[in-house]
């Protein structure tokens, strides 16, 4: 007899979706476990089974995790909170000792991902094109000069989440004001063009990018995408098969694309389900299922750009209701 | 036989729970339509029917809304943006003149809500608490010298929506820059207390004050509610009776409460469905049933307060998937 294929979600929030299309996947083959630090997440209720556990950052935080993947005969973790990502990457190998599969890339691509800079880096030198980007904020008033990059450009920290303080700024004034203010900031230029969003797998098994969900984003509200579009373009697709190989991801990443000029520029690429994820889903995406296929034991075989265009999507709020002990 | 209770929602956006809850208790009896300026308002679809409208300040928008009203035999109309509101009393008599009830408070009524500091000068002249306000900076500076206000405060539109535009200022100097920058403003005391919101109806028949429902604010996001727990304090119902009979509200609507020191606030009114109206719906406060009851030809009896204490409301993100033209 197969032994149940549980899984667990760490910090779920209020990323219900995420849990709910793992719940419909997983129906009659194992269960939906999830965690948070707060009882107020409303994701922890659409789960088989839910722990409050202690936050991110307290000691023993791991081992609790641990002890849950052991006694609930977990499968494969994810985390959708970035830190926790850094987290299950680190500690790939205690998991797997254990009977569990970190639905993660490894510990350096992750940290790549969270380094703004360091990634500008890797695009330059492997021939990507990158939105131009400086720590240095001499050498940015040297090019301002001479005209290889112009005002307004965004400020922001090279290391930070979604668009948590930044600022769009139009003179060398405010970059002094800002520079003298906050350590660690970075200066990148302002892209006057298209945002797109692809969901990615990559197979846990063979490590071959099986599936890519792309999107033009319509319109954003604190941070994320409200509105989307469902696009194929293979000259985006050979983009990211490009880019996944070299940077050598696996799991599921969500990556920010800017289109100017009708050429591509990687952005940002986050190591977990984007926000934007139920897109893709809907539209017959399903990453949960390929998850499970490769908790299995079984390879993905390729889907890329097995999805209509053209198909929108709007989120709008539901509610959780729960009554406090 | 009776005739059937049809019911449109103007400018629906992104309230798909409204939509939802009317077309529930509707059921059998008639049915939803919505409208929207934008093919990519969600809420559209959730209706039995929806019509895709020019802008609310185009030409000829009234003329459009009163012919869908005609045309499908609209008992009651309603609207969820602010703007409408105005628009809908202004032109009670056209509505009521094709059969159709517009469900919102009188015009003067509706204009004071989005008069900030008129608000203030009727919570003051009515023995209300209110939150100290200036129009006039130099009065304020005053105040500041003798200690009557302090910093921080806020610095806002006397007429705005929500959030947009809010500033947090410490200093003459802020308040300053502020008021030479933009016309209109207002400056308010920063108040360092508990939220509360109050979904309330007021009968559009009897004109009584027939349902209460009371919440604590915990986590806000983008202007909005996004965690709440419900509350009973009759303190607070015999605050809201008494504001609601002196103002002459009709109808829904949704009121912003600070508590500081033991003391009800009064912050503002939205005279329509807020944001975080399902919570009360979920919680058996059915706001749609009563006004479904009025179009009827019915009273709604007296059910303020009747509530559990301690439900929990969470949101999340649901999304509506359409296929482009």
């Amino acid at each position: 007899m197969d032994e149940d294929i549980n899984i667990l979600i760490l910090s779920c929030g209020t990323r219900n979706k995420i849990v709910q299309y793992f719940k419909k996947e997983l129906a009659g083959k194992g269960q939906v476990i999830t965690t948070d630090c707060s009882e107020l997440a409303p994701a922890l209720y659409d789960a088989d089974k839910h722990f409050i556990v202690p936050r991110m950052g307290e000691e023993g935080y791991l081992d609790i995790i641990l002890s849950i993947c052991k006694k609930n005969n977990i499968k494969a973790v994810l985390s959708l909170i970035d830190p926790e990502l850094s987290l299950l990457a680190e500690n790939r190998q205690g998991f797997l000792d254990i009977g569990t599969m970190p639905i993660v890339s490894n510990h350096n691509v992750v940290e790549l991902c969270f380094d703004k800079y360091g990634m500008y880096k890797f695009l330059i030198n492997n021939d990507f094109k990158a939105i131009k980007s400086y720590i240095d904020k001499e050498k940015f008033y040297k090019d301002v000069e001479v005209g290889i990059i112009n005002y307004p450009v965004f400020v922001k920290p090279v290391k930070g989440s979604a668009s948590i303080n930044t600022n769009k700024v139009n003179s060398k004034e405010e970059v002094e004001i800002l520079f003298n203010q906050y350590d660690n900031l970075m200066i990148q230029e302002f892209m006057n063009g298209i945002e797109y969003g692809a969901d990615v797998y990559i197979d846990m098994i063979s490590n071959e990018l099986v599936a890519i969900f792309a999107k033009e984003k319509i319109k954003m509200r604190a941070g994320e995408t409200d509105k989307s579009v469902s696009i194929k373009d293979d000259k985006l697709f050979e983009l990211i098969k490009d880019f996944v190989k070299k940077i050598g991801f696996k799991g599921i990443i969500d990556i920010d694309i800017f289109k100017v000029d009708d050429e591509y520029f990687i952005s940002e690429v986050n190591p977990r389900f984007g926000g934007g994820y139920p897109h893709g889903y809907e539209c017959g995406v399903n990453i949960p299922k390929m998850i499970i296929k490769n908790v299995s034991g079984n390879i993905n075989e390729d889907m890329i750009g097995d999805y209509k265009e053209g198909i929108y999507m709007m989120k709008y709020n539901e509610v959780k209701i729960i009554k406090g002990n």
